[in-house]
């Protein structure tokens, strides 16, 4: 029992594991979708969101699965229950990314991003992938210094976050309300999808410590 | 042992309710405090937000103790479960509700919404109310039809939604860059309030049938 609980624990791990990966691939292929105007690409990211979901359904029911069978307790319960907090996060990071291609394909063939807010939000997308870089290293080897590094890495999204409102708010505005409008809203989908690895890192801080961190 | 579970359930159940309308109120007082810029409304708003987050901890510490103590299986698991993801809807319903009552804090004194959005935003904080009140008595007789009235509901919030868009990316938009922001993001909060309702009437289907709802 106790052999076969390992086992099924390892399986959710790397269901985890290839959600997180494919999350960043989609936020990584939707930002260079949105700032090159690139159909195929926006395309492709919203069409393999499906595969998320499908990998979450599988976490979920497999996650059912060792609840039923194995009834675990008290560690092995508290990892049970974090994964699927942690398939939550992940597969809403997907839903969030999907946006950002959203964006730029309702554009197309105009770009969605005026040309002076393209460095902050390829930063913003540089920050996105290294927070889901870390939350994929934090699931393979769950540690709690390095899941803290997640909160470091938020701080920096956040900062973009200010800069890119106080450009599209500022008196030198020149673009008008869609591209303002569009642009609040990417970056709401860009500090989102931190938030939520954030989160996640907090639900590994949990299973490793069985504290909750402060938020 | 298993009157002790039906009475674990009951007090989770409650726990749930008392957090439904908790963000009923809450985006209800936050509607109002934007549309009537009422500061102390919204200062309110924001303050008890605190009182859903320790609702949710609450909630989760019960389910924790009740997997651990019961070990529950087959359907009894799966009300555990979805009354997991459920808390976990409210909670960011409660955070909706607070960002609606900021939207209005950080314009005060001045509206943060013109006059010509002022009827369609009432309209979604109803929408939002009916959302609410309609998850709560979901949540007190589970029921699938009516779980599906929420589907409903949420196309009217897609619809205001559309509205929201179309009145302020209109040629006629004279509220300037600022205004509009604010606007879409509102729109969003309202529209994410929706579907985090939404989700967690499919939860309560999937309590009662044990089948995923459609999405």
């Amino acid at each position: 029992m106790r052999e076969e609980f390992r086992s099924d624990l390892i399986e959710i791990g790397r269901l985890l594991v290839s959600m997180a990966e494919a999350v960043r691939s989609a936020m990584s292929h939707a930002t260079d979708s949105l700032l090159n105007a690139d159909r195929a690409a926006a395309e492709l990211v919203v069409a393999r969101d499906a595969e998320v979901d499908a990998l979450y359904r599988q976490v979920e029911e497999k996650i059912h699965a060792v609840l039923a069978r194995q009834a675990p307790v008290a560690g092995d319960l508290r990892m049970v229950v974090s994964a699927m907090h942690i398939a939550a996060d992940i597969e809403r990071m997907g839903d969030l990314a999907e946006h950002v291609a959203r964006t730029g394909l309702r554009r197309h063939p105009a770009p969605a991003v005026p040309q002076e807010l393209v460095g902050v939000l390829r930063q913003m997308g540089n920050v996105a992938d290294r927070l889901a870089a870390e939350m994929t290293m934090v699931l393979t080897s769950p540690n709690a210094d390095r899941a803290a590094d997640l909160e470091t890495a938020d701080d920096a999204m956040d900062t973009l976050h200010r800069q890119l409102f106080q450009a599209l708010l500022g008196p030198g505005w020149p673009h008008g309300v869609e591209a303002a409008v569009d642009a609040a809203l990417l970056g709401r989908y860009y500090e989102r999808y931190a938030d939520h690895a954030v989160n996640s890192g907090r639900h590994i801080v949990y299973l490793v410590t069985g504290e909750h961190a402060s938020s």
